[in-house]
């Protein structure tokens, strides 16, 4: 008799575990069902701001993998399934159909409730709101999935002229980006005092700057108070410093795992609100549970502390890990360095490791080095401006964090730095590698090698 | 009384040196005399063919620090002084002044002898020139110094139309490039099969494709067989299979090191005909006697054969190495793996590490990998694409080499695995890395990630 997996979560970490523990167990070995409350599978998430944008124009372009492509996989899906309840006694889950509802919201249709042998629980993230009135109300949209990239792709055609993005992280900065791309007024409205609080001060003054140079209104140090509503539409975001009129009012807060239904099933919940799991996925009290993807609580490789951390390429991995313990073989993930990359018209950010704070936070005694160079040979045609900043340990010289902002071309050499910082090389022994040099890719030292024989020479 | 520390050669090696030793040792403690026998000072040999190509419109632009910023550092500048002979024994160098002729050819002017404590040879590389008859022509050029580039240059100015490269390595293609830039029919005539003999024949193919597609004629495996020669003027390059007119010959066949003054003086010559020293940069038979950059013979990191490499990073760290241990402090080149990139037209190329050639003729038994990707998501507009082709140690999955060849934006992500094979890491290892991802920069699992985990996956 054929085990069966069940699947709650038909997106990146979901629908890698379906496929890896299919490819290493046969479908009469293994039955697997996928319940996903919405109307797609495996798409781009993080694609969203650039079909809002217009750089991307069927949203069928997100999709990596179709229902019909996973069928032939005998991987069965359920779409319009919303996982209502866990009960991790008698190993089963009630779901609920949201047929009719395209965007899965509500919970009208009939329910059922399925068994398990192994259970892997992908339920991502949810966009963090602020807590203040008005956010439900018409015009105000999240960045988060297919359904929200139409609704503010509906809202483009009625050409509204203004727009207020709530936050200034990765989500926040892309929608921005696509605002202005489609032609709006894009004012920015944030808690902190500078975008991209991940990024050092100096370095999100940067791209502050690049913001502003786009043409967009930055209003830092203003935590939303309210959003004007008027017969039931959004008109305006409401600070302790102003009222910016809105056509249309965007969520680029962030957000967080969505972990409830794990939560109430009785599964352990960690500080981040993450699920918690183990380096093979397992969760600590269920063995036949399994969670990844945004939903959980990952690991910091360089603290070693707890992290959440929603990002497409950490789930893929996380559910891949999980599909092939399910599938019996042995795997571990190894945790995340909290690598990222994003851009806000040409100014291109690129962060890994720590950075002042959270070094700090952590008690590593750090020196950092700030390198400014161009993103090719000074003497070549343009050949745009970056910056690039070190973290090292102060007595080991380890590298600990490094993070860019620069011209079109530079952020991706972020994976040169992460790849020496996962690797826990000192600032000397990563000057000393033989990394590559032509005029029209760098100057003879790339700003990177540059930035860690500086380091070290110290 | 001071030291006295001679440099022959005013380019990468010798003035990074200058520059080290000069930092870590006053002017009163130590004199430091250039022996140039050109008219410039730390300049980019490898902007040339971009400078020819009209990328970069003065030579000026090209030098990284003169002659006279020199000078405020207290390094004294001898151009147009040729070394015409080291007495090891006598701790001399007999220099003769070659002003009047600024190519620095020659040898006519007055003849001197200098005395040093330590010497430096930093005499760098000579282009290769193929066995056969007519190469001194007129309207024959080398794409190696300034004068190189003037003249070649100045033969644009009488608007010729077609042009012979010889040779398909990095420079022959770049000026490949450059002449078509400048709206000549260009051919390329190679020995080689492919161009771009360090990378696999299935990476060199797309290369050659790149290149027909620029309009480029490859002529593969015609070594040439002489310079056809009207009135002293080069008129065509004759192979086996033809003659191809040329208004313009050029030399892209690469480069050796220029060591024969070295050898004259009895110094130790490796196979590669490279300057044998040790990690210090030191001569093994003189303690007194060091040599860096172009002219010299490193190792290869991964093999720990010897190597000739011709690149202005090497020539700087090495020279640097060499400065810091002449400056009194411990330092030491920890060898190359052969990272290099190029492009020609919007084709990028870049390996790092061993081919497969040099992985089975230095005894490994690898598995390769090859991955067809693109640069961007496949979804976001302009997403060319690229293959990354990966070589591991069969047993050990240890990885052993890298090729990148694709559109804008593919080829910097070399160093990446440079990085990787640099610290010896395996390719489940290097699949784990937290890189970075977002639509505009890469698919979820970049390029090189992708093929890391194919290679694990066996």
């Amino acid at each position: 008799m054929s085990d069966r997996l069940l699947i709650i979560g038909g997106n990146a970490a979901g629908m890698s575990c379906a496929s890896q523990a299919r490819r290493l167990r046969a479908a009469g070995d293994l039955e697997i069902d996928v319940m996903e409350a919405g109307q797609w599978t495996s798409y781009s998430n993080c694609g969203i701001p650039y079909w809002v944008g217009g750089q991307v124009e069927e949203a069928e372009s997100l999709i990596a993998r179709s229902p019909a492509a996973f069928a032939d996989l005998d991987i069965k899906i359920r779409l319009g399934s919303r996982a209502e309840r866990i009960d991790l006694d008698a190993g089963t889950v009630t779901v609920r159909s949201t047929v009719g509802n395209r965007g899965g919201e509500g919970g009208e249709g009939a329910s059922s409730t399925l068994g398990y042998d192994r259970l892997m629980i992908a339920t991502g993230a949810v966009p963090l709101r602020p807590p203040v009135e008005g956010l439900d109300a018409d015009g105000v949209f999240g960045v988060q999935t297919i359904p929200d990239g139409e609704a503010i792709r509906r809202a483009l055609e009625k050409q509204p002229k203004r727009a207020v993005v709530l936050g200034g992280g990765y989500i926040g900065l892309e929608i921005a980006e696509a605002l202005v791309t489609q032609g709006l007024s894009v004012t920015v409205v944030l808690a902190d005092p500078l975008p991209m609080a991940s990024l050092d001060e100096d370095m999100g003054e940067r791209v502050c700057a690049a913001m502003t140079a786009l043409g967009i209104e930055m209003r830092p140090c203003e935590p939303v108070r309210g959003i004007e509503v008027e017969s039931g539409l959004a008109r305006a975001v409401v600070t302790d410093e102003g009222s910016y009129p809105a056509d249309l009012v965007v969520l680029g807060l962030g957000v967080r795992p969505n972990s409830d239904l794990a939560r109430d099933a009785g599964l352990r919940i960690g500080t981040t609100r993450g699920i918690e799991v183990d380096d093979t996925m397992r969760t600590p009290t269920h063995e036949q549970v399994y969670a990844a993807g945004d939903c959980i609580q990952t690991r910091n490789r360089i603290t070693g502390h707890p992290m959440a951390i929603a990002l497409g390429t950490h789930a893929n991995r996380q559910g891949r890990v999980a599909g092939t313990n399910i599938g019996g073989r042995p795997a571990r993930f190894d945790g995340v360095i909290g690598t990222a990359v994003t851009k806000v018209g040409n100014c291109e950010i690129g962060r890994t490791g720590l950075s002042t704070k959270e070094a700090e936070q952590a008690g590593y005694s750090i020196e950092t080095t700030l390198v400014e160079s161009t993103v090719k040979a000074g003497y070549y045609p343009d050949a745009g401006k970056l910056a690039v900043k070190l973290l090292t340990e102060k007595h080991t010289q380890r590298m600990l964090g490094g993070q860019i902002v620069g011209g079109p071309g530079s952020a991706k050499r972020i994976d040169v730095l992460a790849t020496a910082i996962w690797t826990q090389l000192t600032a000397a022994e990563f000057a000393s590698v033989d990394i590559s040099y032509a005029p029209p890719f760098s100057p003879v030292f790339d700003a990177v090698a540059l930035a860690a024989r500086k380091a070290a020479g110290r």
